[in-house]
């Protein structure tokens, strides 16, 4: 008789019921060419492994992403999801639009730590909105709504790094109250 | 019968023997005032409950730190320590001279990511070397060994932030290859 192997694990399983974590209201006015009124609900819920084709998409679609990523099928992809989504200080966040097309993505690591009282950290990395939710305020209320998940989580400071050419990144950080006050260096290890 | 808590879990044990990761040899003439010839070795372990209150007030003894460490024996460090050192993801080293006495301190995350072909990253922080070990290569070589052991749990990139106010460090950072091509950008939450 065979035995269960680690892919029957709920975790990957896709299709497992929505971890849904929070949602968002968006002025559904605001929205180019977008001509009635009322509000968009956006749900933020937990990536899921039937989510990790249309996420690699997203990184991919990116000024400095589509020179370092490859095609979505690619094993590593799978083995990274799998270990972000087994780890607890770990969250991998899809914004939903109609609760069902992905919006935006985020990455969250919770990172405790002795320095300055022993604070909690949420750093914040992969941050990627669709090109068809653009301009519409979606990153900014994203944004807001992950900095108040890093709070209610216990954190005492979220952080992160924004590559120096993305010069309209950086303004949109500092307009939520983020300080440039590091330096942010990589070094990268021969495979 | 009571049972066991979990401050009886073999983790927070401060007896429990040290996890040896590594070792350093130094060049032991080139300490100041140090005339004897010959290596000094430097071991590299896990930090342990009992080394807690040497490695905060590292923390302390810097010119940024000592104004945001409190007392080594608040709880908040105790609760930070426990958090770090039953994550699989955290390393949190001591290097050690004589076997004994803290010559420095650092924190390793390892963060899984899709970005860059589900590239694993090697985050460092929290990073000191004791005043009497200052000056002797110790620094260097130290890094030199998280960087080694980041490639060896199969990171593709380290990475870490540093003040821009500390512009040796920096450089120190600089000469071990590391480039300054992202703005570290922090938003400290209230309490």
């Amino acid at each position: 008789m065979p035995m269960p192997t680690s892919h029957d694990h709920a975790a990957n399983d896709p299709n497992r019921p929505r971890e849904v974590l929070g949602s968002l209201h968006l002025d559904a006015g605001s929205g180019p060419g977008n001509g009635h009124q009322g509000t968009q609900e956006i749900t933020i819920a937990r990536a899921r492994r039937s989510d990790l084709e249309e996420i690699v998409a997203l990184l991919t679609d990116d000024v400095l992403g589509k020179d370092r990523e490859s095609d979505a099928a690619d094993a590593r992809y799978l083995e990274a999801f799998t270990a972000i989504d087994g780890d607890p200080n770990q969250v991998l966040l899809v914004a939903l639009a109609d609760e069902r097309a992905i919006a935006a993505t985020a990455q969250i690591t919770f990172i405790p730590g002795l320095s300055r009282g022993g604070a909690l950290r949420g750093q914040i990395e992969a941050v990627r909105v669709a090109a068809s939710h653009r301009g519409q305020g979606l990153g900014r209320a994203f944004f807001e709504w992950m900095i108040d998940y890093c709070t209610q989580r216990g954190a005492a400071m979220v952080q992160l790094t924004t590559d120096k050419r993305r010069q309209d990144a950086i303004r949109f950080y500092e307009r939520l109250g983020f300080v440039a006050s590091h330096e942010g260096m990589k070094l990268a290890l021969p495979h």
